[in-house]
């Protein structure tokens, strides 16, 4: 068993006995994570288990959204009875078991981004899979938070029998040179990394074309805008279908309310925006099950039309 | 370590070995049970849990509310993409930690309702609590979902250490043979199932006023309707409140958009929506953290006010 996994779960007998060998007016210890964050249902013939990485609280300014204020966007936050002036930006990621093939969607941070995630592999452990089990990954874009889980920081493949599919338009925009050269800040960093994570692995690692089936019964779906070949995912398996939006919809109490939001998280807002709308209607129309990877967890639910915006539905919590 | 607990979480090792022993087309087991259902969050001094028992799936009639149709109700289910003609009803109860004091509210079905429910001993021993160590356990009301916990089926205590503190309107109530001798149907086993729970531990369930401090921080607030007796409790530590809201309000998608519809499940439906309408203004004035045993799991959020009604916003899974 995983060392995390083991710690987690074998304290609950040590804490017993101690709780015991002390008279009960005395202090009671508390626990020091947050539960195991693994949430499973069945889309037709597969089973699908959300995976709770964690949360970045970043802290914002009143440049976030390039069309709204500070103000607006505090409002939207106070409506989700969040703080002002702090984004938690959820990862949670998608373990899909065909029957024949685990298939694992974005990969999380690996603990790299940020003290307050990383817990993604302790819960794939929780969720029965070991890393080495996974035969794919798909991988929507090129940010960190999709992308850190595949390596360690000293460079070893967390899932060594792996293949890894990313879609093309990103492979080519990141990998490039001529893109890199002008590139500051945040984004030059994005360009290393990319380069940290695939440089040496770009052998193995299979680009797909916008639109092509990736896996059984898995479709990518372009949603480019916020990067250049940025990637969803219909999930179809007898009757059923979900659609996996990675970022096309960030925080539903900022982006799926309002939807005309350009944050600058979105390398291109117009696009990013158009490719939002359409999304988000089709989940509308079609009544689909839908995840996103910055939604809370379990980040599972349906999405409803409002009169200014789109409403997320989260799933309710079931026995399996 | 507790036996479910531990078959949940050493079946991880077990089939990463199976995953491994098999090419990967073969089959990939799907794993049998849901992930735990636990969720920590601190309240001022506090920590506390919110345990997951299950779900009843209840198959409805248009006889359900008594001020609304069956078709209003389907379409208020069909709003929270739920299917028609079932009303799925999640038990998530509380658990306090004090620092000095552990204590449980409402205490599951014990799966002794449905089949799909009956997991709160299992998420208590994820939650690194054993039953042995409750100092205290609180009673909403004598409804079997949140009394059934207190024993086992052959009439052993499941939390042998835990004083009982029950509201003193609802033993007088439900205790009286003088109220049970016209009583009919399921209000009939209500009376006889609490008779089972309590009848030989009378002696030491200890009955309190409405409005009584219950344990360090925690004031129960009387809301009757739903059942004679029924009691929420407030929960405070340090400069932080929360208000365990009980049946106050039951499915949010229905009692809480719709406040003023009347469920058979409340004795006395008017008294009822006024103690829901209190209770919820109190929240949303005070932008209180709620609980509903009820609300889907983590059954934890906030509650906002609507032209018509009230919204449930959960809160958002974060690390600890």
């Amino acid at each position: 068993m995983h060392e995390v996994s083991r710690r987690l779960f074998l304290t609950a007998s040590a804490l017993a006995g101690a709780t015991f060998a002390i008279p009960s007016s005395a202090a009671v210890r508390f626990a020091g994570v947050q539960g195991p964050g693994v949430y499973r249902f069945k889309l037709g013939d597969f089973q699908i288990s959300a995976l709770f990485d964690g949360v970045w609280y970043l802290p914002i300014d009143d440049k976030l959204v390039r069309n709204a204020s500070g103000t607006e966007v505090n409002q939207a936050l106070a409506a989700a009875f969040l703080p002002p002036n702090i984004l938690p930006i959820s990862f949670t990621a998608l373990l899909v078991n065909t029957g024949t093939k685990v298939i694992l969607i974005d990969t999380g941070t690996a603990g790299q981004i940020t003290d307050t995630a990383g817990s993604l592999l302790d819960n794939l452990y929780v969720a029965d899979t070991d890393p080495k089990a996974i035969d794919t990954i798909l991988i929507s874009h090129f940010h960190p938070d999709h992308i850190d889980g595949i390596k360690t920081l000293d460079g070893a493949k967390v899932f060594p029998n792996a293949e890894i599919l990313v879609p093309e338009p990103e492979w080519a925009f990141w990998m490039n040179d001529a893109n890199m050269g002008p590139a500051q800040g945040a984004v030059k960093r994005y360009f290393l990394n990319a380069r940290r994570i695939f440089k040496d692995i770009a052998g193995e690692t299979r680009r797909f074309a916008a639109g092509a089936e990736v896996a059984p019964g898995i479709v990518s779906v372009p949603a480019f805008g916020h990067t250049p070949g940025h990637t969803a995912f219909a999930i179809h398996s007898a009757n059923q279908s979900m659609l996996a939006m990675s970022d096309t919809v960030r925080n539903p109490y900022l982006f799926a309310r309002h939807p005309d939001w350009q944050p600058t998280f979105d390398m291109d807002g117009p696009q990013a925006v158009a490719a939002r709308r359409q999304m988000l209607d089709r989940a509308v129309a079609d009544r689909m099950l839908v995840q996103a990877y910055h939604f809370p967890f379990p980040a599972c639910g349906h999405m409803a039309k409002t009169a200014t915006g789109y409403e997320f539905v989260p799933v309710e919590w079931q026995p399996l």
